[in-house]
């Protein structure tokens, strides 16, 4: 298998399982699974999430989610639902139970292959009764039937012996150490399957069938409360391989075509595995041809992107507008699987120039989600809609601490940025004027009552905001926030009248748009991330910040950060990578140098932005390290960073820096037409990926010789390549030398 | 009875039940009971303090305090414990049970005798089957024998009817909805006692001992695992009173001259009731004699003085530097019973100029929690020692909120102001050069670690500070603070070299006194609350202040209050209370005219600092309508102020409104010598008081006509009066006419 399209993990090792659970989860827009062992790992409690309290944290963790559904949780408000896990294939010989970490194995490989998105497992089992057993697992959640998960298990044996298989399905999980469940419901179904219903405390039913295909042998039930599962004892004879094959159908109350767990496993009945397997990796490959991005010359950093690309191919939930995609990608409990502004900032631009029909459930959620935003802002007891700083499925405000919640006010202009950048990449203006229009005029009407003013200044302010960066918490005329906040009443002063806003309300906007001051330095050319950053207290960030390995934000005070010229994110520099257009080199520098030393990038967030804005200012050494810190995030085991789910923001975002900063397109936010002037790393040699704009499919193809752009699509299509304009007709290519 | 010396509650009413109940608290140093009634009130549970959840708050709560018995609490930390209620005395007539909520109740009266520190009840109960029942229920915790507390009940009745008494001792209490008690033990004791041990989460074991006296009837005792009370038949003849007594006993292993309860009840048996009451007005008499404040032309004015001198002279925790006073003054649960900045800056003065020999507890206090404020600065990574926010007795942080504790850090300077008032007051400057100093030190070592340096700018800094004004939570150089924390670094390099401190040290606590500044407006008079006042966003506190019976800080959402130019108490005002002639009239009243339409008084703190600015201002009628607002906060019953406990701050800032502000009494901070320049409201004819000044006690008696000054003491004593100096003999009264 070619290496930069697969995760392996070549042997087992405790203090990494966990991260690898996370990165090799598999998914479908209908149903994620972390990639727990079939056979669980011994001593790792699976009620709790990440240590509450004082216990440990747990050393792998079962993950089963479906998209929307959540439960209410005691002190977290809102939290995405463990569903019981239903992988379960654990194997005894001789009364030694199969365990990774206990019994004595070789040949242990593990790999997602990411084409195909099929994860599989080999090893050979030396029992201490002194047999080898041979054993392959696979798994994958169908991309042609999001519904259903197939696993398959292949033994064979250097001599004659007796495998006892268990498999079922274990409602014994909770969510964030919290039983979810009001009901379950477990049952024998037929003589190979095992029935599970499960209804959460926000009333969501999960329905769970899981079936054994052959051989065919006879199954026993072992049935408690909270787990059912079937037993059978699997003879292996030398050199013959057994094949045990086991499908899983997952369908949910909230299903927008409602079927039945009995109607998927029919459906798929109809074909064997192998078939099954087949029309999986179609699906995967057709996604693929979408959307990857190939580096020549840089296998390792070919590999991380594909990672990441894999993990956005998988979180995205297709054709259903009442979720977006979760902090964690739906590989992990952290962050409640709420939603933030990594959607629209951070992850819809890859879906918006790769898949647009697939994006426009991301800014089609918001828009459905306007009524929970309005009930946000009258909260705060303002006029017009708020977005939450964490965002259940309705809307609402999730988010516990206020200093967050109160003044991260940031994403209600995300959101309608998402909106606009939807309808200009896809070059659908009228999307604006539809639905989304209210959500243009009511988060416009959030500002004008959220808008300050000044004792004897005539000027708009806006105050007691936190903008990205999240170590400095109250402050006056953030730039990154104010500027987004004058862009959202430009579009709303723009789709006003026609959506029937009173034209002195339109004015309003376009006139507060206008006024929204951006601090600047003395100088005139640094701009600051806010008015008071020059007066907060001197730190030095490199003293402050011992040990390096750990977060700065873990080993300095809040109460001095919080105080202190230290930055937690790109924030003038999000700005900046936002509208680079408003800005000059000199400024732009400017701010490189100023912030940089000041940064910490304690915010996975950080990495991708500052790749960006590096390979625009030439500074490819800079660049590529934040590339790399960005890509390979999730890919650090021995950090654990994928333990708790993946960074699924910091993926969209190393796809931003690729595609952005080093191929150099200009986003539909910046351009009219599809504009690229490359910033190739050295050592990368080709860099090529497919995007659409304003629905034209195209090819790009970036060397250091040329850039090339083919034009895949039915219609002509007007680009700037390095500054040379064309035309370029369907299924032609042009080339520009660099 | 006069009724300037005690509050009336003439009619039973629950709405007002809970909030008599904790005006009506009596208590010694070493015990403090709420005034719950002896036979409790139907459907008010004991197990919450103030409506945990979505339970509506109890109607009534019992309380039973010892200072320094604090438990451990899940979510709190620290809470002071709730001890076990054994007032109990419940009273049955055939069947039917008295209750002030349901029975039937004629000519009810409860009075607190102020002077006497007496609780008494009158009332007759129509019983249903026709009996008139005439009770009087009385009252007190020893001042004599602090330990002891004695009841006695008087019964008569127009026929002949057998009341069945039931009175014991009752554990099922919670301290904050939470049960305190490790092991609970409760016996009978001898043939008319009931004993009762407790044992804390903490470790403390509190004993109570509770045994009738007189008449001779026979007791049966009432057992189970939480509750223990004997009963007995009482016949009634009529027109004969039958009296019962109750005395009870509560020692506790943390008592310094420990005792047992048989030994405290033994030796109080060698006295009657009438004894007992004797010896304890006495002691009340002698304390009124060194605190009394007579006010004439104004009774609701002198009896509104008197409850706050009452529970000023009740809550302080005579003889025991190992604790100060919480912040409910012994009298409700609410802030944990846990100590803040009151105890110096507002409640210290009352007993530094009545009684500076137990006033030195409170200063002493500080001294021995040094250890904790070094684990809190630790706990910061900082130098030296910063006092909690919130403190235990072991001068531990408790406050949960970071807002407050993280920024809040006046407390420490604060601190230092105590111990440097102390020393002041009573001219002793040794006291800080003994085991003060290594406060003072210890302190200044904190603020050289925590100032703040901007980029090119050589000045230091105070950043991220909250000052006195809670709703500005994270600001720059508060003038308070800084003025504090000056005055801090002042007294510490003053004592520096004495107590061992390098030169070095000492020279950069007084360089960076010197250089702390104080922010002022363009203008030069006004002095900025801090740095970013001007600046923060307008607000109409009038229109945003719909509902003024409600707190400001109730119907304005606080991401709003954060950032608005709304304070939430005397700020800039409480500097210049503190420093008055470092100010001119001319800067006091801009900064008056400035901030008081700005101040919403959400804390009882604020009304007497702006008392005493607005005497000093010669704003006689905002000067008493403040007065008038801080004397009567507790009395208004309606509002339930006195539900939770006593405002027992603002009762210290009362006394401090009353004696600097009205009768112009410089303190000691402000002037070497006693000066009096009055400031007496119109109504007011007499204003007359004793003050201890540098050990030596003197009467001041104050009319329109002119300003009297008795020494009362031993030695010759320097006076400034209405600007007349004299020196006045022992025994001499010195009277300048005005």
């Amino acid at each position: 298998m070619n290496s930069t399209w697969s995760i392996v993990e070549s042997s087992f090792d405790r203090a990494t399982a966990k991260a690898y659970e996370g990165l090799f989860t598999l998914g479908s827009e209908r149903l994620h699974v972390r990639g727990s062992f079939e056979e669980h790992l011994a001593d790792a409690p699976q009620d709790r999430a990440s240590g509450g309290g004082d216990a440990p944290p747990a050393k792998v963790k079962w993950g089963t989610f479906v998209p929307g559904i959540f439960g209410t949780h005691p002190s977290l408000r809102r939290q995405i639902v463990n569903l019981p896990f239903f992988l379960e294939l654990a194997l005894n010989v001789q009364g030694e139970r199969l365990d990774m970490g206990r019994s004595h194995i070789s040949e242990y490989c593990r790999t997602l292959d990411l084409r195909r998105a099929v994860l599989t497992r080999t090893l050979v089992w030396h029992t201490r009764a002194g047999a080898l057993v041979r054993l392959r697992f696979e798994r994958f959640v169908s991309a042609a039937r999001p519904a259903l998960c197939l696993q398959r298990l292949f033994l064979s044996a250097n001599r004659a012996v007796t495998v006892t298989v268990r498999g079922g399905i274990d409602a014994r999980v909770t969510s964030n150490n919290h039983d979810m469940f009001e009901r379950v419901t477990l049952a024998r179904h037929a003589a190979n399957g095992i029935d599970c219903v499960v209804r959460t405390n926000r009333g969501d039913t999960i329905a769970m069938r899981t079936v054994f295909a052959a051989p065919a042998v006879p199954w026993q039930v072992e049935h408690d409360e909270r787990c059912t599962r079937l037993r059978t004892a699997l003879r292996l004879r030398p050199g013959a391989e057994v094949a045990l094959e086991k499908r899983t159908a997952v369908c949910t109350s909230r299903d927008r075509a409602p079927s039945t767990v009995a109607r998927v496993l029919a459906d798929a009945a109809r074909m064997a595995g192998d078939g099954l397997l087949a029309e999986h990796t179609a699906a995967w490959e057709r996604r693929w041809r979408r959307a990857d991005v190939v580096i020549e010359g840089d296998p390792r950093a070919q590999r991380a992107l594909r990672v990441n690309l894999y993990h956005l191919l998988r979180a995205l939930p297709r054709g259903d507008d009442r979720v977006a995609i979760c902090a964690k990608g739906y590989a992990g409990e952290l962050y409640q699987g709420l939603f933030f502004w990594d959607t629209e900032m951070f992850m819809l631009p890859f879906y918006l120039y790769t898949d647009p029909d697939s994006a426009r459930a991301l800014t089609d959620f918001r828009i459905q989600a306007l009524p929970g935003a309005q009930r946000v802002a009258a909260q705060y007891k303002y006029a017009g809609a708020r977005y939450p700083w964490t965002s259940d499925d309705q809307g609402d405000e999730c988010c516990g601490p206020w200093v967050f919640k109160d003044h991260q006010v940031h994403v209600t202009a995300d959101v309608v940025y998402g909106l606009v950048h939807y309808a200009r990449a896809t070059n659908t203006p009228c999307y604006l004027r539809g639905a989304a229009a209210q959500v243009l005029l009511e988060t416009a009407r959030y500002w004008l009552s959220r808008i300050d003013r000044r004792v004897g200044d005539p000027r708009p302010h806006l105050l007691g905001v936190m903008g990205p960066d999240e170590f400095t918490p109250m402050t006056s005329n953030n730039s990154y926030t104010n500027r987004l906040v004058a862009f959202a009443l430009t579009a709303a002063a723009a789709v006003g009248r026609a959506a029937g806003a009173p034209p002195a309300e339109c004015r309003a906007f376009a006139r507060t748009a206008a006024a929204l001051p951006m601090p600047r330095a003395k100088d005139g050319t640094l701009v600051l991330q806010c008015e008071e950053f020059e007066g907060l207290a001197a730190a030095n960030v490199k003293a402050l910040w011992k040990n390096r390995r750990i977060m700065f934000c873990w080993q300095v005070p809040q109460e001095r950060m919080f105080r202190s010229q230290c930055t937690k994110q790109a924030d003038v520099l999000m700005l900046m990578a936002l509208f680079p257009h408003e800005f000059t080199a000199k400024e732009m520098l400017r701010a490189w140098n100023y912030y940089l030393p000041l940064t910490t990038h304690d915010s996975s967030l950080s990495f991708g932005t500052h790749c960006s804005i590096a390979a625009w200012l030439g500074l490819e050494a800079q660049a590529y390290e934040f590339w790399r810190r960005s890509a390979e995030l999730d890919l650090n085991v021995k950090k654990g960073n994928a333990e708790e789910g993946i960074h699924i923001a910091a993926a969209g975002n190393t796809w931003q820096a690729t595609i952005f900063g080093f191929a150099g397109v200009l986003s539909a936010m910046q351009s009219d037409i599809l504009t690229i002037t490359p910033h190739l790393p050295q050592r990368w040699k080709r860099l090529a990926f497919p995007l659409v704009w304003h629905g034209t499919p195209v090819l790009v193809d970036i060397t250091h010789a040329s850039v090339a752009v083919t034009n895949t699509g039915t219609a002509a299509l007007a680009a700037n390549i390095c500054g040379t304009r064309a035309t370029i007709a369907p299924a032609h290519c042009v080339r520009v030398p660099r």
